[in-house]
């Protein structure tokens, strides 16, 4: 028998960062570790070209909610705002079925 | 009253490239550029450092199956597994809620 997907979710931030921007690395760094303390926290992948994507998953939405209200990540989304970023955009999405593909050599 | 919310799709594309990735970035501008005349398309992400992240939305499942199913993309992904990825994981998402922050100067 298959195994039976178990939904979960993801957060899709999209961003375009400011000039501003010299202690942004390091304090993304430490947001990242941050979460990936938090419960419920399942992964997440990033990439920056003309803008960024960052992709964080969580097994609900309330590990999501609990993130988003976290006291040292309330402060660092207040200096996004203030700062780091040009514009951003949050999508909360639930993940409904999912396949890869991994080359063999 | 609020507007209410529609929900739509996401499909999370994350990547990592092969070395014999000359053509890629040829033919995923044509894919692009493809994907944007398809039936339920949103509109279209990307951001590339170590590993690619693209994310694309429809307007339902249907329209996402449409997409995978396209002729010249059916074999653009044939290319993609046997020369330009050396992984790749696709996650089908339904976007649930969403915010956004635009810088006001």
């Amino acid at each position: 028998m298959p195994k039976e997907f178990e939904p979960y979710y993801a957060v899709i931030f999209t961003s375009k960062l400011t000039d501003e921007n010299t202690d942004y690395d390091k304090m993304s760094e430490v947001m990242v570790n941050l979460a990936k303390k938090q419960k419920g926290f399942l992964g997440i992948e990033s990439a920056r070209s003309d803008i960024g994507i960052t992709v964080s998953y969580w097994q609900t939405l309330e590990d999501i909610k609990n993130w988003k209200q976290n006291s040292d990540h309330l402060v660092t989304q207040k200096m996004g705002i203030e700062k780091w970023y040009s514009w951003y955009a949050l999508k909360i999405c639930r993940v409904e079925r999912e396949y890869s593909f991994q080359r063999a050599d």
